[in-house]
């Protein structure tokens, strides 16, 4: 018996909503400073740069699905799933972005920060996964895929790593934090200009 | 006179973006704990059991929302007024998940947390019925709908069971509503698996 | 000239949107109270209520909105500014609300919660005209309206009365607000059973 | 080699669910004043003031974006980052509001609630550019872009004098940025009426 399929619609629907959500609410999460002028806009700077971090963080992540989700048009009950438990995982970003905030980036959040994001990237490799056997049923997994496995896995490594040097330099993990973030806006910049050239 | 009937498109929208918000505006009901460190993630493990439980809840109704609405592609008055009832008692969850947290579990705050669970479960009977209504005029309903209507009379024996356990052991209580999420989670899980060998 | 004209699917789904969060978020004025037990349950049932309250208004607001925009496949700058205006009335609520809840409904705060709703009538009014507007040109306005309209006159008769109802007996004056919401709830139901026997 | 094409339905859903959140989260900084009666509702006011303006600037915005990408089906990943710069943009106004809000109106919170307005007309910009490069290759510019290019440019040069004029009177430096809004509502009201006579 073949398993009933759902048309992936209202799951692309529900998770740019919950994406949404996440991305608009960690603005909740800046304080505005005491201090007046320029020394209060000073003081939330780290804040402010955190936050752009975890906007990066998710709006990549929303491209990602984005391009994954598009190859399917109907998915099963794993997928729905996979997704969920992958909209559960980034769905805590906000909360670990505040307690980077709320702790003045020490090293145990920047830590924490950083594992929140190696679950992220763990949920969304499970997610790929469940549309990966949906395609081989159907069509043949392009070789396009390969270079975007091996970005992944180079983002995780870079995770992995920023967890022990946190303990050590928690603004030197926040840096790797960051390079994944340019790892993955950089070369879309950069693929355009040789595409139009 | 037949009355008017309404695409669902929007229902669902409406109804996805009310859930994308429910589910994600919990993440602010989480507090950075005050103490630095490995204790202060310990202070706030139980919290994030309890965020990551009615994630599930609200999770798993998006499913059968999702499984019950593809169902028809037109819904009359009925139909909507029992959705928003639906999406109310649904939207009282975020509450009921910040009374447990703030209340540290306690009997009383583990039992409204239960008997709002209920209630939701009681206004989706509800749209589940007005959905049949409509079913009952076209198609015929299909015999699957038994197998699901037994799992959610065994969720709901199980939210009530938790109100009385609650007075006398708010942990088993809680145990009792993860093992409802477990019912619907796991077996979706093994089906795949089935249907696939 | 003629001007150029909109489709209304963005116009829908950015409304559904605004109309999800706010009638969403209002669960986060709901407080948890200090008293543990029955007794802090009591002491915010005032607030539930009034929680009830504004969710109905805002989803009699979301059905008139489906009802009132799924009869215009297009729409011009004059219903997009209009839509906008009404998102901003109904985005006040949550506030309004808010305002009742800390007050402990004191004469000023529910007469001002009254205004609020009937700035929302005035702007859905004006919508409502942009609308016509623009059926004039195409299809004939039908009957039905009129019935629609004198609801429409009586909701704001009674939200009027319930301003200076309000210095007097605030809790009456809730009474008249909350008998707009039945008065759009309870013909709905019963005309569907008219419409199945 | 032709870089690959996506549809734009799902960056217009979450734009739209995005600028949903951030138009509606603005009220959460709204707070009830501590004074009862009409005393609170007037402290209150100028704070209800810079609301509507928010409002209004993101209403604004929603409609440009609409009006933008309407006139393309599909989008490279240029379009896809420079909307999520966009969305980053204007993203920071809650916070810049309740900027504003919190430090009543000084000169410096009103000079930062103007540079974050550069900020995301800046970033708009770059949207546009990014579409026209898109539409350079399909279809041809039409003539209408040149008025709002003049009004965009109108619109930056208000934000820009608003910043040294905070400095001296931060009220009229509101008002500065009040007159973009009316430029932008004004004229479309008015050209439906020359439309429609």
């Amino acid at each position: 018996m073949r398993e009933k399929l759902y048309p992936t619609n209202r799951l692309e629907a529900f998770s740019d909503g919950v994406l949404a959500v996440i991305i608009t609410i960690m603005v909740l999460e800046l304080k505005v400073p005491h201090e007046d002028g320029m020394t209060g806009l000073i003081s939330i700077a780290p804040m402010l740069f955190v936050y752009l971090l975890s906007f990066a963080f998710t709006s990549i992540y929303w491209i990602n699905h984005h391009h994954l989700l598009r190859r399917v048009e109907e998915c099963d009950h794993r997928v729905l799933y996979a997704n969920l438990g992958f909209l559960f995982s980034i769905s805590l970003l906000p909360f670990f972005t505040a307690y980077v905030i709320e702790k003045n980036n020490d090293s145990f959040s920047v830590a924490l920060y950083a594992a929140s994001m190696i679950f992220t990237a763990f949920c969304f490799f499970l997610l790929r996964l469940a549309i990966a056997r949906l395609l081989r049923r159907t069509d043949s997994l392009n070789p396009e895929d390969k270079a975007t496995e091996r970005k992944h896995i180079l983002s995780l490594a870079l995770y992995i790593a920023a967890i022990p040097l946190a303990h050590f330099h928690p603004h030197l993990a926040l840096g790797a934090i960051t390079l994944v973030t340019i790892i993955w806006v950089l070369p879309a910049m950069g693929m355009k200009k040789t595409a139009m050239d």
